[in-house]
């Protein structure tokens, strides 16, 4: 991207941020929040508060200039204003729905933006996005990655832990059913595991050093979830690859999944790819 | 302990609440923060927070007109004042000390208080205690249960969740190297895991419903963790035992260990312990 698109597609990420902030906020905590409504593009179950915050995605994208495509995790894969789009919009509107309703204090909005050709929607994948943001309502943190120019919490540089000893090493982790055994070596082996239950937020930890890796084995992470937070740990000198120690290229598609660790440095991310036997 | 008394250690605690929040607050998310400085009563290393955080509950004590008999991590088990002591209160001053360090938003204080006699400070025991207060000071939220009138959240009178059903669960759990094969068949029952990393917040998430249980199998939670969070649970609708279904009866003492499980209702808490394997 040039200097003044990326000033552009900033600006209009974080107002779009503004706006999915305000008109969650009085449903935080709430038991109307958490109301089923319908189920979402991605097959998973619907809340009111997930249907309010990408509401106002659509809002604020149909209210632009400038034509975008828009991947979000309820509404699908969209085309708003005419061909052909300028930028692909990689959207989760609300990173830890269940938190949001319970009010624990870590939910928010991941936004990952690439720019766009006229057949590139088909082909673009986790590769191509130029800037992620990453915002955590319940703390009003900010991170931010772009391509080439580092990342960032609330406008200062961040740089990833030197942690390299996995017995150091605090480690988030999704903790789901079938992801026990996979997990366990590892929990035997770091210093703190954390689940906090907020997937882009999580990743984006990894960026400052508040988690020195995250883990998440499942093949089951959607694009959406990570595709901001994997250019901010990147820029910030971090680690992410799947399970396979593989690149995360997945297709920009509502539908598309992956595994994910992320690590501050090359040695742990190694360390960890070896306790957990992937290959 | 009578209503006068309540209202009266109720506010000698919220005074220890404000000045260990204050003094703490411009270390959070600091790198001196989490510089080592001593060993504990406890055996266990303790940070400069910790020791900032333990100073003004100390400080706070020495200037009340009543004599108290303090047991809290760092400083171990002490007097304060002339005999005999009026209250015994069991302090954790800082909650989720590696949060507070990384400003992972669940870090705070738990105090917990028990109305003493000449001799009770040798024998008081988890089921003496007639108050605890848990405030997590990165929300603001502060929890506190007194006796025989309930359990509250910000001065609003909470309930502990209804939900019966362990597949629709969110527990969480502390996760720690020994314990991933003890917690596997609850891990693989739950809706939803979480581990935030501050037990005394966590167990008060079940006086609220933010957790419908809370699971601690390690036999290694301190007295001082859960000695305010256990009766605001129990005064909230919920129930609180040891991994063997006992009632938690350990020692007011600082080196006295336990495990805990937490669940909003009974039905709930017979079928976690089912599937614990808890005899």
């Amino acid at each position: 991207m040039k200097d003044t698109e990326i000033k552009f597609w900033e600006e209009t990420g974080l107002n779009i941020i503004r706006q999915v902030e305000e008109a969650v906020e009085p449903l935080i905590g709430t038991r109307k929040s958490g109301e089923i409504v319908k189920i979402g593009a991605d097959g998973t179950p619907t809340t009111l508060i997930d249907v309010v915050a990408e509401k106002k995605v659509v809002d604020a994208l149909e209210e632009l200039e400038r034509p975008v495509f828009l991947i979000s995790e309820e509404i699908g894969e969209v085309k708003i204003g005419k061909d052909p789009p300028e930028a692909i919009l990689v959207v989760d509107p609300l990173d830890g729905t269940s938190n949001a309703i319970k009010k624990i204090p870590a939910y928010g909005i991941s936004i990952a933006i690439a720019q766009s050709s006229a057949s590139s929607q088909e082909t673009a994948n986790l590769q191509d996005v130029g800037m992620g943001l990453v915002k955590n309502f319940a703390t009003g943190d900010l991170y931010s990655g772009f391509k080439g120019y580092g990342a960032f919490l609330n406008g200062e540089k961040i740089g990833s832990s030197l942690i390299d000893d996995v017995s150091r090493s605090s480690v988030g982790a999704y903790i789901y059913r079938g992801d026990m055994n996979r997990l366990e070596p590892l929990c035997k082996t770091v210093r703190r595991m954390r689940t906090l239950g907020a997937v882009a937020i999580e990743i984006s930890y990894v960026a400052d050093g508040t988690y020195d890796a995250f883990v998440d084995m499942r093949d089951n992470l959607r694009v959406v979830d990570v595709a901001a937070a994997k250019i901010i740990v990147e820029e910030s000198g971090g680690v992410v690859t799947d399970r396979h120690s593989r690149t995360l290229d997945a297709r920009l598609g509502v539908l598309e999944k992956t595994s994910l660790i992320a690590s501050g440095n090359e040695k742990l991310h190694g360390d960890i790819m070896g306790i957990l036997g992937g290959i």
